[in-house]
């Protein structure tokens, strides 16, 4: 028989995976979608490649959410169905694999299933396309194959047959002896996946992934409440298995331990810590770097003003509206960088060390932080400089607390000469978030730091593909959204040192800020015109709109609350910047796009 | 409250997770058993190492499977208990945890639990201990927390407490509010973790942990007969979600995804594989080293001759009875080591980088290999060598398919020119296994390898815990057991260059040889006293035997089948031996001592 894979089992660019598959002997290849939306590659391009390499096509993947939803959302998904078919022509790939839908639109009614379903046949037998529709085993209305193939025998249509996959048969722990009875030519696709078996009993989620209080799902402080009530005094005990503290050096996990029972104390009553100071802004970045050129015609570009100079130190400052970024050119002491992607050392080049953040009260929150295990940083770091306090994040990241321009508090300014003549844009721009690399396995150490110590409230968790591996990032922020901070690791050791952080500055009008960028001779990152034929389909835009994203590179998300653009510059050392537009209250930080972008980033390379 | 911590939270030497938990401000620490079995350190200067950093021992566990067993059993576990309390008083640890217990011959009798633990708490008492028993959340009998305090409550003894465990309870879903009518004085200990949530639905698991066809659980072949008796011919095609592949290399991802797919189709009937070829024994294990002194006069010291020359190549063939090894001193040219512990470069120093396994068919078997995509080398390294079937195992290890004096079929001993006067000597030794470390994330692909190329059986994967960390291991291996290679990965990237691999030689006396090879200047792995006073702790021995293990650092395990005994030498390079004492039967690689004896070679670095 012929043999396919997907290109999501393998690593890389599209590019990559095609020449791996090829050369292992595969006769054809499934394309994910994702590798195509993130390949330079046109779908002609794609194909002739393919042809070279001798493999087909066999599948393209997914269509998800489709079938069993009302009336204007199916005539939207045929929509976009027509525009994936055309797709389709252009790659010469035949048959499309349709996922049961997982949307909450989607009702319980095999009947309107089967109609929408035949429906959807019926126009991709105009481009000549089958239809194979396959049960996850997650679906919401349809998680069975037999479910799903009665579905398909409902429809009775000759471009729909049925998908079969072995994870989701076998997962569900189904009998797959049914399969037998299916005419062999409605088995229009087959995919075979194994998996490690009932991965996770309470032996194994015991023996290996374990979390100090504060830093996994349990309600730790709800059963010492309990254990107090009953009058226990003796001590509390820290008994974690974990995998990665096996690895980790002891002293740093030590102090994390410690820091979760400060916290787990003080949730429950038990000792006073100095109060949490949650922070109201951002006051400054600040970039490190032993060559300011590249960087400075950047910021330049980016309509960037340089308006100060440390009286003491070589250290400029750069303004645009509210955004503040100060450029240091001198020694990188960095006492209490140990474990990383704050940069360790100065050959990583231009790297994000520190973070100044509008505090109410400085020396409030140095306080709660050293009371949490937190360095405390030296307040003058010369004679006659500002007693600023601050203090070390984790990851070696130094995190001045601030008042700026505030009577009787120490003033960061107070240590720049402001250069004559010069004034900072005042329009509107500011920094909208920092987005801080994490060194491999302290990941969760991070998100209870900047809870715990600085007052912030930490979003769910999110997954990100990367063509080379999987980001996971969790976001940190103020209810207000005034500091925003994505705290993202890698899936390996080693990772952080492949993502940059970067700085994010939010405008109220990106294509003016692209625009604007680009004729000051600033590059904007290239994100493919596949990108767009996606967005194409997924939204409809004003007359013009799309074009101008596809030309300047912007990308484009929608939540329930608003819509968000965004697009990068590319990456000097170890840090790019981002131009974003939040509208309509958007949450979030595109990251559905961020797959797109991190494969533009490999590629630019 | 005093806080404190249990040294399986922290990586590293009982010396380094001391100091760790000093520094950062803990009050006590909880001392496992196995950190303290692994340690230098006696009893007593770990209690002053404590007394010195402002630690007291607030808990010393575990102690398992104690109570609810029949009388001998429970006369047995007294004895051991006597033993550990006399370690709790060198250590100054007056509370003992005691796990409910998971042995199969514990029974469902609570009267009889609570009336053993009592007699345990008696014995405790004569020592100043208390026991603090928990429920484990898989124990057998008892895995809720309000079960083991009934227990508790009905013993009615001063000396017996409870232990909760928030891990033990939360996991469970239990309510902790019964917890608030214990009374104080009875909780005898808290130990707190958290966790993620229900870690692994069938989303995650998809998405995240699938594998290739014959590298999990699922019955993958049984699924695939019933979808070729619907008359499916379309392509058998993988997709599979897997972190691991998302960041390896995508070449070798693909020919091991082939594989999977030519075994799974050889398994089905579908498609003809040259059949596998299962080899007899071991032929040699080939040492290539730029220095051999070291590794010569190691090889010296454990009885081995130096008996033959190959007559083109650096290559010296070194033998004891039925054991065989090459030093090699040529150039490493390993034209398919890609990817770490083969051994990639030179400047590793001595590498075990070759096995020749002897073959009742080495053409074929190599055929066998070359249809799995094996590459195979070529047949003769020289003019004039003998023409060897050899492949190239995943992880660059060059397998030779041999027939040593086997008249028609070309012979390596014929490459090596005899030295004369000199005769191996002919005492039974031979080599017992190979235990091949495995470079980070292709484990799974190393077993398939193993078991399709070579047609071994892989036995059930075991956990091991090293000092810095955690490592797999899963032995593949001849039913009679002639051929026997437990395959050893790390848990991250890395690890494969911190573990050396070794040559295990079988003797049937390993006290003999073990005193020959410390005569002969040879040095072997001192392990801890602690060590001893555990076995004695565990099993009777005869007069003397303890000693003569104590003094020598012989290791010792028993399974259902027979009794274990073993010896390391210093590792050199990234090589080290054992010597192997196997009687009655046993089964195994003495996996239960493995953490004493990584702790050893961390120590002895």
């Amino acid at each position: 028989m012929r043999t396919s894979i997907a290109t999501v089992s393998l690593s890389g660019s599209l590019t990559e995976k095609l020449t791996a598959a090829a050369r292992a002997g595969f006769d054809g290849v499934e394309i994910f979608e994702n590798d195509l939306l993130a390949s330079p590659l046109t779908p002609e391009e794609v194909r002739a490649r393919c042809a070279d390499l001798g493999l087909t096509i066999d599948l393209y993947q997914p269509m998800r959410d489709i079938e069993a939803v009302p009336a204007d959302e199916f005539a939207r998904n045929l929509r976009r169905a027509r525009a994936k078919f055309a797709v389709m022509n252009r790659l010469g790939a035949d048959t499309v694999l349709v996922c049961s839908s997982v949307s909450p639109l989607a009702v319980d009614d095999d009947a309107l299933a089967a109609g929408q379903l035949a429906r959807l046949a019926d126009l991709a037998q105009d481009f000549g396309v089958r239809v194979a529709y396959e049960a996850l085993a997650w679906g919401r209305h349809v998680s069975t194959y037999d479910h799903a193939w009665r579905i398909v025998e409902t429809a009775g249509h000759p471009a729909l047959g049925t998908c079969l996959d072995s994870f989701h048969i076998l997962s569900r722990g189904s009998d797959p002896k049914a399969i037998g009875d299916i005419p062999g030519e409605k088995i229009f696709f087959l995919q075979l996946a194994d998996a490690p078996l009932p991965a996770m009993d309470v032996l194994q989620w015991s023996r290996h992934h374990r979390r100090f209080p504060g830093q996994g799902g349990f309600d730790v402080a709800g059963l010492l409440r309990h254990v107090l009530r009953a009058g226990y005094d003796g001590p509390l005990s820290l008994e974690v298995f974990n995998d990665v503290f096996r690895q980790a050096e002891a002293g740093p996990t030590a102090v994390d331990a410690r820091r979760s029972l400060l916290v787990l104390q003080e949730e429950v009553g038990l000792g006073a810590l100095p109060p949490p100071v949650v922070p109201t802004g951002v006051a400054f970045a600040e970039l490190v770097t032993p060559d300011a050129e590249p960087v400075t015609s950047l910021l330049g570009a980016l309509g960037f003003a340089r308006t100060a100079r440390h009286r003491g130190k070589p250290v400029e400052l750069w303004e645009r509206g509210e955004a503040r970024v100060l450029v240091n050119t001198g020694p990188a002491t960095l006492p209490h960088a140990r474990r990383g992607s704050g940069g360790a050392t100065a050959a990583d080049g231009t790297r994000l060390a520190a973070v100044g953040l509008e505090s109410p009260d400085p020396a409030g929150a140095a306080r709660r932080a050293e009371a949490l295990l937190t360095p405390v940083l030296p307040r003058r770091r010369a004679d006659g400089d500002a007693p600023l306090d601050a203090v070390s994040a984790p990851d070696g990241t130094e995190l001045f607390l601030c008042a700026t321009n505030r009577p009787q508090l120490p003033d960061w300014r107070a240590d720049f000469t402001d250069l004559p003549g010069i004034a900072a844009a005042r329009d509107g721009v500011r920094i909208d978030h920092l987005s801080l690399t994490q060194p491999w396995h302290h990941f969760d150490e991070a998100v209870l730091f900047h809870r715990a110590v600085l007052g912030l409230d930490a979003q769910e968790s999110v997954d990100v593909a990367d063509p080379y591996g999987l980001l996971r990032s969790r976001a940190v922020s103020t209810g207000d959204g005034a500091v925003r901070i994505p705290l993202t690791v890698g899936a390996a050791p080693g990772d952080d040192t492949a993502h940059a952080r970067h700085i994010a500055l939010g405008t109220p009008d990106v294509v003016a800020a692209a625009r604007r960028f680009t004729e000051a001779g600033g590059r904007l990152l290239p994100i493919p015109a596949n990108y767009y034929d996606d967005l194409a389909a997924r939204y409809e835009f004003t007359d013009g709109e799309l074009a101008t994203y596809r030309e300047l590179g912007i990308l484009y998300d929608r939540d329930a609350h608003g819509v968000f653009r965004h697009c990068y510059t590319r990456t000097v050392g170890r840090v790019f910047f981002e131009l974003v537009q939040r509208d309509g209250g958007y949450q979030g930080y595109g990251a559905a796009n961020a797959p797109v972008r991190l494969a533009a980033q490999h590629t630019a390379r």
